[in-house]
């Protein structure tokens, strides 16, 4: 760019403070505060520009075209950069109200911010927006986009701000909200002009990729006092691929939804006389106990399974500090003999563990003591809340409490990372960390921290996965690793966590006896791996679509005669099944016809159908139909009971002969 | 008999009107009204008067000398009559009352009945009885019996009796309850007289076995506003080896007690935050998860286990008429939103199981449907009540449901009988049978309770089994058939269930859709086998006094190993034991000496020990010692994994090789 800076009027006047802006090479530029980015970005490189969408300073994002104020390490931001998606949403939510304005322009304008998955922007309008007006909209907001409009940033007075949103009350409520010392600043693109802070992209023809979602009532403010605005949701991209793949991921939400699978392929339901508490029915129930069964045995050998009761007085509440701050979580239940609500269902198993471990007289020797429980638990969530299995209030966790030396902590954290990692690989699910630290407000020592944080960051290193540090964000008791997993498309779930706790052993005063025959306090470590059991469900039902691998399907075999004549050998085939140990679906009774039948199978998503008839009987072979694959297969029933048989006991993910053809493919190439 | 009846001051007066006797043969006896049951006894013959305790005439029991007010069938009762032993305890009683008098003459008399297990007399005395005090007595008892006195029974005007227990204010008191008509009579033995009704043994001499078994404080007439009188309890059989066998089987009682072996074997506890619900320990865990397994494994194929909340609002309950009827045994819970106490804790499962079946329809073709159930139940029992896992608050119940046409109730009851006695046989338990038919108060028509009736009826013939008939002892919504079980030390204990069910489809409106395509009602069974899971295992450790059989043995094998030396072999033992799925205990880092590891194990009632050294390592053998056994047994490891996961799989009840040596001793001999 060869015109001067001083060449414009919102050039910084030539006294301005100068701000020094360290590149990521570590090279400098020394600037006047008031200085654009844009002329800081281009003096680096006209390519760059060109490429640029905003700017980050320091760790804040701000666009080309709002004067620097501040110094430091300074960033170009382009559409590969993570940041960068926020600023093109929230440009994104101003087209979409230029759109509208055109369409609409008696629609007085709300917020219009950048959200998780895209954006929106709410209107006060006198009537709900059609599916007609959204097409509008959308057609409009092409032609904005085409237009390359730039966005203009204009810093203005109030009383200026006041004129230019005359007809806008929304935002003149909003102006009179800001405190006295803010910049005011407004965004233009061509006839548009909005209250905003900005950042934005340089202009219009950025947002090629975007897409209306949905339209919903919201009140202004989120003030149910307030007037009903509408609000519309859009997304939008850098990249035409990535909108592609949201757009799906969302339809692929939508087709795996666990409420909607659940009903179709006879899982769970609910009644209205009990609230955010299942029925399993026989399917479900059958997934949920054959989940709980691996969990018991992959902690058969070093953990120690025990029941405790549901429920407890107030006393076990008023020791773990439940009762003073949690309580309004929990069931209470009438006592009849004191008649007081002294008595509570249990929200967690933390107390009844802890209390379980002051039964009996530990040695140092004995540790570290793993304690598994299984009972049900119930939490007072407001019926309004609650929604399918992932907001309930009854559930049960794969929860374990640790009760362990100071000097155990690095083995144990190591032992049950890989338990837990090892577990989530079992489905399929990858697993990202992070890692928590000390927070302002905590108990114990700071040697006691670096110890507790040190021992934890050591057995996350030997993981030798990335993790992401979140400072700060421990709990009061003591430092933790989270477990995020991701599902086959690509959401994450908080699930698991690993959590030091140094305060239960002091509350519970618990102890153990040393090696110097005195008592000392344990550490506690809270570990969860699936977190609620009926939360893991749905996501698992959302993960394989209702498509679970064999050794979890609830039926795994369906037997299907094609004609009467062969319903004998079906059943002598069903029995060989069963008495392998395998789920068969053969219903003797049924007069459907075959292909009602192969299509009931299909639909209920059975990961094998035997179709049966001479040929089969007379040889003493199964065809078989594998889900989602067009072969047949023809073998013989040993060969299949083989092969199903393996393929639960190895809790393969995918039936076995694929794996087979896919490992084949992959040596001989 | 020479003498004329005539003779005695007692004799019925000669217009008496005559009533006639029906002897068990059918012969028949006519005699004047007033006739003592001694001269009709004698007439039959004088070696019957020598063996009679007393008689039963038209059903009702009374002694040789009251006189006869009525005829009808009549019967001698003699030492192997079961009503005799009812007789022979109440004289007990009077034996106990007249040495109690002797030692201490100032003791004021109360009430002296026979009850279920022997007798008991309430005295009021200055001080508790101390057990010098209850020595004494015995022995005076023993010169009362030595004595031989007569029974001698009175009746008299209320005038009299208020002289003769002028001394006995309870007594006195007593006597001013009796109606205006009553017949008073007294019984005397020597110096003693009581205010009695009878009937009585002929004289004291009956009485020689007899045990004074405990002493504890009761109110008068139970009344805690009253007097704390001294009740002294006894027991008393007409044979040595009856007394022998009650004592033997009540000090094996207590050596059997679950609440002294669940401490003992380290298998529940409790806690006063959970007052009647139970902490099961991972020992006691692994037993009760064993049996649910043992139990699902039964059921897999003909039943559907479901799971159903724990929590519901009052509307399930107003169906299900608990809500009137059983609210005061059932957990309110305090619904938030609504602070009221609209919720409650089920305490049984049928609501729940009822209406999950009316979430779908279904076809007369799918029926019988079974659903089963092991959720956590609660009921409100009073903390004073409760007692170790007999009597909780909280528990779970192998519980089934069965919905079914009434034509197919004939095959369900013998599939349900044949499921039921097996189960118990599994355990060594035996089962009697109970039949219960329609009471008084009832729903249905008369043929619908016969269809019922005879279809129970045929099922319970079909078994072979003896059962015993409870006329009118039934549900009022059907008859039923209940499991008494007998454990190895004799005693019984109510179990399992089939009840027929023809209300429950009526108030939750159940429907099939029945081959004309119209709905119709099903008809309901409930059926419990183990009754509570928490109280089977209550009955299974006393039944097994804590030995229980290898399958069942939350520990199966120990490993010890003698020296440090053999740790490493030890080592591979445990693992080849763990890999074919055996419970093994081996405590590599135990420093304690071997012969205490074994007095441990055998404390622990493990079934088998290993004991480990240099032939053992050497050899690749083990040197067995068999719980309850002398003999140790030397063989290939192979051979005792082999041996024991037999045991395991086939459930055995004993160890394989003694259940061998029985046989082959039987089949030798």
């Amino acid at each position: 760019m060869s015109s001067s800076i001083l060449d414009r009027p919102d050039a910084p006047s030539p006294d301005a403070p100068t701000l020094t802006l360290v590149l990521p090479d570590g090279a400098t530029r020394t600037v006047p505060a008031g200085t654009l980015p844009r002329d800081v970005v281009a003096s680096i490189g006209e390519r760059l520009l060109k490429a640029a969408v905003a700017v980050s300073v320091d760790g804040e994002v701000q666009d080309l075209i709002t004067p620097l104020r501040r110094g430091g390490a300074f960033k170009v931001l382009t559409d590969k950069s993570p940041e960068a998606l926020a600023v093109l949403r929230h440009s994104g939510a101003h087209v979409l109200a230029t759109a509208v304005r055109r369409v609409r322009p008696d629609a007085k304008i709300g917020f219009g911010p950048a959200i998780d998955d895209g954006f929106y922007y709410d209107f006060e309008v006198a009537a709900p927006f059609t599916p007609e007006d959204l097409m509008a909209f959308e057609a409009e907001m092409r032609k904005v986009v085409q237009e390359k409009l730039a966005f203009e940033r204009r810093e203005v007075s109030r009383d200026e701000a006041q004129v230019v949103f005359r007809d806008d009350p929304l935002k003149l409520e909003r102006l009179q909200d800001l405190p006295d010392d803010e910049v005011i600043s407004t965004y233009r693109d061509g006839d548009f002009v909005d209250l905003c802070r900005g950042p934005h992209v340089p202009d219009t023809s950025w947002l090629k990729h975007f897409k209306l979602m949905s339209t919903a009532g919201a009140y202004w403010r989120g003030d149910s006092k307030r007037q009903m605005l509408q609000r519309i949701y859009a997304t939008a991209f850098f990249k035409k691929e990535e909108l592609e793949a949201h757009v799906h991921r969302i339809e692929e939400a939508k087709r795996r939804d666990h409420r909607v699978l659940g009903k179709a392929l006879d899982l769970f339901q609910f009644f209205p006389v009990a609230p955010g508490a299942a029925f399993w029915t026989p399917r479900g129930t059958t997934i949920y106990n054959t989940l709980i069964d691996f969990v018991q045995e992959r902690q058969k050998e070093r953990f120690l399974e025990i029941k405790t009761p549901l429920l407890f007085t107030k006393k076990l509440w008023e020791q773990s500090g439940h009762w003073g701050k949690y309580r309004e979580n929990m069931f209470l239940v009438l006592d009849n003999e004191t008649n007081e609500h002294d008595m509570s269902l249990k929200p967690m198993n933390c107390p009844s563990h802890h209390l379980y471990f002051t039964s009996t007289r530990h040695s140092y020797r004995q540790l570290p003591l793993r304690y598994v429980t299984f009972d049900v638990l119930h939490r007072n969530e407001l019926s309004g809340a609650l929604s399918g299995l992932t907001r309930v209030r009854q559930f049960a966790q794969d929860d374990c409490h640790v009760y362990l030396r100071e000097d155990q902590i690095v083995d144990e954290v190591k032992f049950l990372m890989d338990f837990i990692l090892g577990y989530y690989e079992t489905f399929g699910l990858t697993a990202t960390l992070k890692f928590a630290t000390r927070p302002e407000q905590r108990i114990g020592s700071d040697e006691m921290w670096d110890r507790a944080e040190s021992a934890l960051r050591g057995a996350l290193e030997a993981t030798g996965k990335p993790y992401e540090l979140k400072e700060g964000d421990g709990a009061f008791y003591g430092p933790k690793i989270d477990f995020d997993v991701h599902d086959s498309i690509g959401r994450a779930w908080q699930l698991g966590t690993i959590q030091l706790d140094y305060a239960a052993p002091e509350r519970f005063d618990l102890t153990y006896v040393g090696a110097d025959n005195a008592p000392h306090r344990p550490v506690v470590i809270h570990r969860a791996v699936s977190g609620s059991m009926e939360r893991f469900i749905a996501i698992l039902i959302e993960h394989f679509a209702g498509a679970f691998p064999v050794w979890l399907a609830p039926e795994q075999v369906t037997v299907i005669p094609i004609a009467e004549d062969y319903a004998e050998y079906a059943g002598r085939v069903a029995a060989t099944l069963r008495e392998s140990g395998v789920r068969v679906v053969y219903d003797a009774a049924s007069t459907e016809d075959y292909r009602v039948r192969i299509r009931e199978a299909a639909t209920m998503k059975v990961p094998y159908m035997l179709v049966l008839g001479r040929r089969e009987a007379e040889a003493g072979t199964v065809t078989v139909r594998t889900r989602g694959r067009e072969k047949q297969e023809a073998m013989p029933l040993e060969q299949f009971v083989a092969r199903v048989t393996d393929e639960i006991r190895s809790r393969a993910l995918v039936p076995v002969s694929d794996a087979d053809e896919a490992a084949a493919a992959k040596s001989a190439s």
